[in-house]
């Protein structure tokens, strides 16, 4: 994560994505809370959820601490070093930037390689993100993961 | 849909693209008009029917009222609203610009949600366009949607 | 492929991916080895098979010669001529230049599609690339691919 001030807006936040599911793909997730804010808001959802107007979502956390707990919590459970895998997000949709942040919209689909090597089309969704501006560049404020599928993998442990 | 003058030509025609297919994925087609001008064209067929020359393809649209009748047709029917879809768009393939246009070639996925939340991988292909420019910005003057398959659900309804 | 020089890196980069698939996609593969330079290394690989230290990989090519060769071993056997392929790049991670070159990692997904229309998540991955500036433009002085699944379909025989 540069802290590159030349580049455009556009090209700072398709980098950040960019090193953001590297870090989970790559099983670095002791590093993926550095993506955030200390004050910042992780939930995923479904896109079900959200139109019944439910918040509470599947997962939640309100600082980064929680997210450093979460990531604490999947090494001593090992549940999932069984599978790997592979994000591939889409172009953002980067709306109106205010004091409170660039709110921007961006689709990703997760597949997932079992041990055996078996390849599935895992999950679809879209990131709902506000960033903030920091002196070490771009971070997130929030980020509400909203499944696509109601149908939730009890495996469902790795950070999105 | 913004007109901003001061991005690149690039950057403008990901961010039509990445609306687009989020005025579908969220179901709000009755905005997909909009992204063309009124005297386009918009198509649907497979690359077997391309390489065999056959012009006329599955969807066929030759001017923007299509485009409206055929939402307003799919509005009635509700043959689709058991499904979700998620698009991903790739980089756009750019080709010299001319007076008629700016021609491109983009890859894409379609993901489809079943009700019952099963996901599967819908149709791949190309979207083969051509942008021009107008006064709220571009706009597709042509559209022809390539599926690489031409093995099509009959339940192909959404635009693509 | 442009030698446009007015692009910034990253969409040259960005560019260049999206011809180097699109040259694959539609089965124009005697230009495949020109997105390399003369004195290139070309390899395909796993991940497994990476975390072990293994070099070897399944296929291997040292030099845009051998790029050649491999295309017109293709086109004799024709083992291939029977699916289509559609591939997808996410964003790429650019590490910092060297003189040596521009190392870059991007994640893809393959989709094939057989002559029956059946359209299937073929593979997954990433390219760790380096590329290099040459008078005519972008060109890759080194791409590994590294597959997400070591259940490697045996007909693996179009470049990735």
């Amino acid at each position: 994560m540069s802290a590159n001030q030349s580049l455009s807006l556009r090209d700072r936040i398709n980098d950040l994505q960019a090193e953001y599911i590297r870090c989970i793909d790559h099983d670095e997730l002791e590093r993926w809370p550095d993506f955030f804010v200390p004050d910042c808001h992780y939930s995923v959802t479904t896109a079900a959820n959200m139109q019944e107007g439910l918040a509470a979502g599947l997962i939640w956390a309100n600082n980064q601490a929680m997210l450093h707990d979460r990531v604490s919590a999947l090494r001593n459970a090992n549940v999932y070093e069984r599978q790997a895998y592979r994000h591939i997000v889409g172009q953002a949709s980067i709306s109106a930037t205010s004091t409170a942040g660039i709110p921007t919209e961006t689709p990703f689909i997760v597949v997932r390689i079992m041990h055996d090597g078996v390849t599935q089309l895992f999950m679809t969704g879209i990131y709902q993100d506000v960033f903030v501006e920091t002196e070490a560049g771009l971070r997130l404020k929030s980020r509400i993961v909203v499944l696509d599928s109601s149908r939730i993998d009890t495996l469902l442990a790795i950070p999105l």
